[in-house]
C-alpha cells in the first residue's frame, strides 16, 4: 500500500517541527530546527528538505507520501502564502506551499495553527466522527478552528476563525498588538490571565499568596499553582476568565452550532477551575434549543504532538477534495 | 426540459404564502392562505394542496416541479420537522416537509425564514455567485443565515446561525421573550429600536418631534419619519443601533470571513442613517486582515417576493445534493 504517509510540518516564531504521520496519527518520526536560523526563506526551505528527506528515505521513500500539510502563523490555505507574519523572520507574502510543493514534489496544503489543530482533533483527536467543530487554542495568544458540514471555515479570503479577536467586553482591556479593546484574548491568554491576576491584586486588599511576587514575576503558571494551593484570589482569576470565556461560547455556538468545543492549551491544565465556570457560563447565555448539547471536551492530542499531528491532517484532506 | 419549476411556501405565524418559481427567481403564481385557520396541521396541508395544485397545474402540472421548499419557525433542516413554533398554532413536533412530500409527492425541504432568505439571496439576489456570505434579516426581530464553502451552515443540530441571540452588551437591555440581557436582538430588531427611542426620551430633556407622540404611540415607523424629518433624537437612535449591529457584525465577520453581509428587512429602510454608524464601527472593530474587504449590502430581493423566492431556493438545492 502506497501512500499511506502523510508529512506534518508546524513552523513556530521559533522552532519548527516535522513528523511523518500514519493514518491513525501515530507519529512515525519527527525531528526540529530553528525557524529564524536563514534570513531567506529558500535557505530554510533547502534545510527542512535536507531533515525530512531522511525521515522520508527511513519511511520508505517519497512514493510513500500522500501530500505535506503545513500549520504556520497567517497561514492562508487559499493561497498557500504565509501574509505578513509578524513573528516571522521573512516578511511579506511567503509562497511556502509552492516552495515546498517544488522542493519535494507532492502535494501541500498550509493553513494556520489552529485551523490545523483543528484538522488534527478531527482526523484523530477527541472530534473523531464529528463534522461540527470548534476548536479554541488558549496559549499565548487565542486561536481558533472552525469545522462545519464536515469541512474547515476558510470564509472568502482564507482568514476566517479569528475568534480570539472577537470583542466580548465592548470597551473593555486594551489589546496591545491589535488596538483593540475587550477582545477575547485580552483575557483567555496566558497573558490576559496575569492581566487580570494584576489587575485584582491591585484592585482589592485581601490576602494572597500572588502577593509575595513582584508584579514582573506574576505568571500563567504561578497563578495556577496558588489556585491549586488554594489561594481565593487565584482562583478568582479562572473564575473571571471563565465566565468571559463562555459567554464568548455561547455567541460562537449561536453561530455555528458545533457538536463540540474542544479547548486545547495551557489554561485548560487549570482543569475545573476553568472548565466549571466556562461551561455555567457558556450555558446561561444559551437560548434553550441550544442548551445541555454542546460538548464541552479537551483535546485528546498530546500538547506536544498536536501541531505535527494537526498539520499532517491537512495532508489527508487532499485526496478528499 | 421539464423539472423547471419550484415550490416556495413561507409559513408565518399569520398567513403562509407560496408561489411557483423558475430557476431565475421569477415568481409564476402565487397565493395566500390564513395560517392558523385550521386546528389540525393536516387540514392546513389539504387546504395548501388546494391551492397550490392549481397553479401547478396552470404551470404545466406536477413534471415541472423539481421540489418544494419551506421557510418556517422553528423549522430544522435535518429533520423537516417544525419543533416548538411558540407563534403556530400546531404545538410541539410537526414533521411538515414528510407531511407535504407525501401528499405532493416531490422532495420537499424545511429550514426557518432567515436561513430560506440567505439561500433565495445566493439563488437569485445580490449574492448571486458568492460562496460566504452572512444574511441579517432586521424586522420584528433578527434572523440569520450563513453560508460558507457555499453551503448554509445549519450546525449539528440544524439550529445555527441565531445571530440575534448573542449577546453584544453584557448585562445590557432584558429581552422579554428569550430572557437573556444584552442580545442583538435586543436592540436592532422593531422593538429594540422603540425601546432606544422610549429610553432616550425618558434619560434626555432635549426636544424631539418624538415628544408629541404618547409612549405607546412611539415605534419604528413614527421614529424613521421624525430621523427622515432631521430629528436629532431620532438620528441619535439610528447611530446607537447601528454602533451596536456594527459591533455586532465585526465580531460575525472574525467567524466566518464573508464576502458579504446582506441586510434585510424594516431597519434597512433608515439607509445611510443606519448604514453609515454600522459600517464605521463594523469596520472599527475588526482586525487589519479584514478591514475594507467585507461587501455591506442590502437584499437585492423584492420584501414581498422574498419569502417565497428563500423557500423555493432550498428546491434547487435538492438536486445539487
Amino acid at each position: 500500500m502506497s501512500q499511506q504517509l502523510a508529512v506534518g510540518i508546524d513552523i513556530g516564531g521559533t522552532n519548527t517541527k516535522f513528523g511523518i504521520v500514519d493514518r491513525r496519527g501515530n507519529i512515525i518520526s519527527d525531528g526540529r530546527m530553528l525557524t529564524g536560523a536563514h534570513p531567506e526563506v529558500s535557505m530554510f526551505i533547502d534545510e527542512l528538505h535536507g531533515h525530512l528527506s531522511k525521515l522520508i528515505d527511513a519511511a520508505g521513500g517519497m512514493s510513500q507520501i500522500k501530500g505535506i500539510g503545513v500549520g504556520a502563523p497567517n497561514g492562508n490555505y487559499y493561497t498557500g502564502n504565509i501574509e505578513y507574519a509578524p513573528n516571522l523572520r521573512w516578511h511579506g507574502v511567503i509562497p511556502l506551499a509552492n516552495l515546498l510543493n517544488e522542493k519535494f514534489g507532492v502535494p501541500t496544503r498550509l493553513t494556520n495553527d489552529a485551523n490545523a489543530a483543528a484538522i488534527g482533533e478531527m482526523q484523530y483527536g477527541a472530534a473523531r466522527g464529528m463534522k461540527d467543530i470548534i476548536m479554541i487554542t488558549l496559549g499565548t495568544g487565542v486561536g481558533s478552528g472552525i469545522i462545519a458540514n464536515g469541512q474547515m471555515i476558510y470564509g472568502h479570503d482564507g482568514f476566517a476563525g479569528e475568534l480570539g479577536h472577537c470583542i466580548v467586553v465592548p470597551g473593555g482591556r486594551l489589546h496591545p498588538g491589535t488596538g483593540m479593546r475587550g477582545s477575547l484574548e485580552s483575557y483567555a491568554s496566558a497573558t490576559g490571565v496575569t492581566n487580570t491576576a494584576i489587575e485584582f491584586l491591585t484592585e482589592r486588599t485581601e490576602e494572597s499568596l500572588l502577593r509575595k511576587y513582584q508584579k514582573e514575576e506574576i505568571n500563567s503558571k504561578v497563578i495556577f499553582d496558588a489556585a491549586m494551593a488554594g489561594d481565593h484570589l487565584a482562583q478568582e482569576v479562572y473564575a473571571f476568565t471563565g465566565k468571559i470565556l463562555g459567554e464568548a461560547l455561547a455567541n460562537f455556538v449561536m453561530f455555528s452550532s458545533p457538536e463540540a468545543i474542544i479547548l486545547f492549551g495551557g489554561l485548560t491544565k487549570a482543569g475545573d477551575l476553568i472548565m466549571k465556570p466556562v461551561r455555567e457560563h457558556m450555558e446561561k447565555n444559551l437560548l434553550p434549543i441550544f442548551q445541555n448539547k454542546v460538548k464541552l471536551m479537551f483535546s485528546e492530542l498530546r500538547e506536544s504532538d498536536a501541531a505535527i499531528l494537526g498539520a499532517s491532517g491537512l495532508a489527508w484532506e487532499i485526496q478528499e477534495s
